[in-house]
């Protein structure tokens, strides 16, 4: 089906406001700011943790301050995790122990108040595991498959490697080993290790297991070693004492500016406030958040008035089990609401290169009339395919899920790691990201 | 006049060929490798240097590592500029003396060796200092005209300041000033001051005064002080020790597969060799040089067979003058060498978004329908205007200049200061620069 954008044909207006959007975000933007604030005033803000209530706090503040028609909290019950203390690995030797740096995964249980030491098999995929069975018991099961190189988005590579994450401790866990150390998402060889979600699924208590991330350089000196197992009498060491807490409360921050012909019709874009615990959430999703808000600064500032309802979503706990995206959609189908558009951005705040487009033909067609107001701002991609893990619940066959892409190529230096801060951020990228945002939700409004 | 690249219609088996290009550059590229020799093991090398002549050296060697049919060193005589001691400058006022970071422009003359100390006055033009006349005498002129923010492409924005440092001096000399502060040419706010040439002109010997860079922060903080000059009794006091020394010489780093059918007519693929001397001259133009490097490395390794003769040339002194790029071009004036196609890198290593083109229009509808070749690589932009300096000599009415054009974001959060290190370049990005180039180039031989 088609949705009936009433009178979004391109006008000649259309590249005048855009320049304006542009030319706004560059000059006056605040998601830079707010950024700054999020990252460095709040920092990490996992689900449930304090920092994350902060910053529901102060989005619904800033929010507030922006003179919207409404702003509002919308309640999301989260699960809450904790990492604990600094988790220790080595790799033991005949001729010497070698520090490595790892971090749990979001999810795991703890090692053991002593660690775990143990042999190690190196594997490539689930698969080998399923094929060894019971050889890995007793074991800890080393998933080195790295990211594809060729791949020229990394999202793709990130795609194709992340089973091992998420699901590398349930497969090894069922066949009876003591852990699984997966090698981090990124293609970057370096100390610094990589967290996200990973779930045990199906199996049962006993046979869960504790699981980490080791870094990139760190997982290749294990491989390099593990050549000469026998020889070196090679073990893994790894200690880790995090731990699942009671469910927790969070909350969507919403704020809408009310359409003045269509208000029942709703344009949504967002972000996540949450991140994980290490870094400081910059590009992860701060960058998402900030652009969104600045989206409804853009509006006011420039006195568009939306025909349509402009909605920003800050979603709670995305990395976590996406608990706000799918309390946001349960809510707006219990209240019948019509989501026309969503807009996410969640890939960073790196160059904007354009969009993906999750919809039908008609729709497609429609967006991509649009696509030559972009070219001056270097905005290619119309693709098809994207929108956000936060917006996914929303999707309907008539509506339009889209995600802001960013360039890709440095986003899994810093995902879900301690170099995920404030410094890594540029400016005008961010900016430029925003205006992008802004101009397209511009035209569909 | 059209040029008659014999055969090289777009077909089939292209597009297999330049994924094979992309494959191989992000799978077995050396570019990396060798910005990283270059930048930390030679370092910054500026014209004249010992660095600048172990880069030719190394530089030599690794193409001729390359099996190529004939690599030789073009001497070129280059004007030789030494910084000194570290500058130093402060803002005095009654209140206190504030450190604040400059460096002197390349081929500034030094200051008395107890510095200047004077008032200051600030402008925002040259057209300002020509119209204020005598009243600079006996002050230091600040030139803090910032680069404009709502530019989307950066370098237009450096083009519309830059005429600051390269004049500021010459103009304020002109009317009896004691010495010329330009704001850094930068859209961050840090304390890293960006150096670059200046020009004395034609004015006479007593005329040139010395004329240095201030780190943006720092110019924001003069230019506040200066809104309470009287009150603060502001002044400004800066030293530095740089000179000038007797013209050097160095060497273009050329390098050739010799064509199979049109050996006469050559396709040159450059970048420059030289650097500034802060930092280590990664982005400016270590990547050109590597990327460069990598073209021909890739038509080794994949056997690619050019019917036409392509060149490698990394060029000597480009930052301080262009002796390189002039040396070459006249010494293929009077050799009668037809350069068809001249590729030039030097916009830094970041993700290549396309090419601009300087040629006849004829020849720009030849290259426009190689376009969709690029798209699954998320290179879009093939504008007109662009090449590069080093290969701007070569320019003639039948024949095709062109730069890659890398995200032009972050270059001037880097460019021509100590900020310009390896650590700037991530590896992917740099790797499909090349595999960009080396695609064109493909296409054109």
């Amino acid at each position: 089906m088609y949705i009936n954008l009433s009178g979004q044909t391109v006008n000649k207006n259309d590249s005048t406001i855009v320049r304006n959007i542009y030319t706004d975000a560059l000059t006056n933007g605040k998601s830079y700011n707010w950024l700054h604030y999020l990252t460095k005033r709040i920092g990490a803000r996992l689900a449930g943790s304090e920092a994350d209530n902060k910053a529901v706090t102060w989005a619904k503040a800033e929010l507030d301050k922006l003179a919207l028609d409404k702003v509002w909290l919308q309640p999301v019950t989260i699960p809450h995790w904790e990492r604990g203390a600094k988790e220790e690995a080595q790799i033991r030797t005949k001729f010497g122990k070698f520090d490595v740096d790892i971090c749990a995964l979001g999810g795991s249980i703890a090692t053991p108040e002593s660690g775990i030491l143990a042999e190690v098999i190196e594997v490539q995929s689930l698969k080998e595991v399923e094929d060894l069975g019971d050889k890995v018991k007793g074991k800890i099961v080393f998933y080195n498959r790295a990211m594809p190189i060729d791949k020229i988005e990394t999202m793709k590579a990130y795609g194709a490697s992340v089973d091992q994450r998420v699901y590398g401790a349930s497969v090894a866990g069922k066949y009876g080993a003591l852990g699984a150390i997966v090698r981090s998402m990124s293609h970057k060889l370096d100390n610094v290790p990589h967290t996200g979600t990973m779930r045990y699924g199906e199996i049962t208590e006993d046979q869960k297991i504790p699981t980490a991330a080791i870094s990139t350089n760190g997982a290749e000196m294990l491989s390099k070693l593990l050549e000469e197992k026998e020889k070196v009498e090679l073990r893994f060491y790894f200690k880790q004492n995090c731990r699942s807490l009671p469910d927790a409360q969070s909350f969507n921050v919403i704020g809408e500016i009310k359409g003045a012909e269509f208000p029942n019709e709703i344009i949504l874009v967002g972000g996540h406030l949450d991140s994980w615990d290490l870094g400081e959430g910059a590009h992860d999703d701060g960058a998402g958040v900030v652009q969104s808000m600045e989206v409804l600064r853009q509006f006011k500032k420039l006195k568009i008035r939306p025909k349509r309802t402009l909605r920003v979503v800050l979603f709670a706990n995305e990395e976590f089990g996406l608990s706000g995206g799918k309390a946001y959609a349960a809510e707006a189908e219990k209240m019948n609401e019509n989501h026309i558009v969503a807009l996410e951005s969640d890939s960073g705040g790196f160059s904007p290169r354009g969009f993906g487009f999750t919809c039908n033909d008609q729709n497609y067609n429609q967006v991509l009339q649009w696509k030559s107001i972009f070219e001056p701002y270097n905005i290619h991609i119309f693709a098809r395919g994207g929108g956000g893990a936060d917006i996914g619940p929303l999707k309907k066959d008539d509506n339009i899920l889209l995600g802001l892409r960013p360039d890709s190529q440095r986003y899994f230096d810093y995902h879900h790691t301690d170099a995920d801060v404030f410094e890594a951020v540029n400016k005008r990228e961010l900016e430029l990201g925003a205006a992008t945002m802004t101009s397209i939700i511009y035209l569909f409004i």
